[in-house]
């Protein structure tokens, strides 16, 4: 944790409401970053998103949370901004790339994060994004967050005068189990997150869809019980 | 020019309303691209900049002119966001970056862009940006357009099945003489354009901030005149 002679590193968090940004933020949080939260509205069909996002920045006692709206949804092109229906009980773990996809969304959200970033002065960008037990998303993979580490420092005036700019993946190569694992383990409430793509209007998962199976498929995994099955 | 057998390659150009988009616009249309104008409101402190656009757009005669909202002025940083005041006859060629650079300006705009390009199958985005006559903005220069380049073919899942985005960067390398002689030889308004960074309410530059400056040299050095100045 920081300490007064040495103020705390700033760290910009993608910050969703669903658990793996929380668990992102969370592992960022202990190395000693002071976690500035952005969440972004993007014409996601549910609503619910932003309310859990504004529990979880609570719960991880953020600097700041900064919500932001650009409507990806006016540009078509994704099951999840309401272009066609959210697929369900679709296999999971399959080779396509799947409707949910939204087209440049890590892109757009990663250059919103650098842009407040560097107001912040802060090095550090968070996301949540994992290569394991994912939905087979090309802007999910290592390689990529390593292109846009690149860009950054191009990107910037902070980056041409000399900073850095470092993407923070910390669940990049673990499975949703150990993502569950880890979290529970440093105290997280999972009860307080929503991974639904197509939620009730009360905000109840659907269970159906693949981020709701890929979730529950983890807490299996991990042998734990998901709270939200509490309820 | 395309014909009906060979269907034009589609174009997203980010156009802004300023010269720069307009010309580099055009050069793009002439290589027999289709247009798809993309006008982003990222919170400048003129609205002008919008009319404009649309007047731009309806001259180059786009397949279609989408507009979009991203709120950058909530991150602040910049003059050109209303944090500060715009800068009046600063020197220009100096060496720093001014207060009207946006953090990630362009990072967020060709974002944009691609998640535009992406579904509607375009293979090439377009920016106005230049490295000879501008403001000494990072994201201006030849190294950050090809970092982005690399970038779009592993963010996006039209990338990684084997397609590929060029960014059209055409005024990159050109004075801002040499902009405007070329766009006036194919028969360009620049009357309908704006390119002020702070213009009165009913839109008159204000012909002291580094945009109207760079402008007025760019035509005296081009020994021709601002439609703008006959007004």
């Amino acid at each position: 944790m920081a300490d007064a002679s040495h103020p705390a590193e700033r760290a910009v968090v993608l910050l969703s409401g669903g658990l793996d940004s929380y668990t992102a933020a969370a592992l960022v949080r202990a190395e000693g970053h002071a976690l500035f939260a952005l969440t972004v509205r993007y014409g996601q069909v549910h609503a619910q998103e932003m309310a859990a996002a504004r529990r979880v920045a609570a719960a991880l006692g953020v600097e700041r949370h900064q919500e932001l709206s650009v409507d990806l949804a006016a540009l078509g092109g994704s099951a999840l901004t309401g272009d066609g229906a959210v697929p369900k009980d679709r296999e999971l773990d399959g080779d396509g790339i799947p409707p949910t996809y939204v087209p440049a969304r890590n892109t757009v959200l990663l250059s919103l994060a650098l842009a407040w970033a560097e107001v912040l002065g802060a090095g550090a960008l968070v996301i949540g994004v994992n290569a394991v037990d994912y939905s087979g998303y090309p802007d999910c993979r290592p390689e990529y967050i390593a292109a846009f580490e690149r860009l950054a420092a191009l990107a910037t005036k902070a980056g041409v005068e000399g900073g850095r700019f470092r993407i923070h993946a910390p669940l990049l190569a673990m499975t949703k189990a150990d993502i569950i694992r880890r979290g529970q383990a440093v105290g997280l409430d999972y009860g307080i997150t929503l991974s639904c793509y197509d939620p009730a209007p009360a905000g109840a998962p659907c269970r159906r869809c693949d981020s709701c199976r890929l979730r529950a498929r983890g807490f299996a995994d991990a042998g734990l019980v998901d709270p939200l099955d509490l309820r």
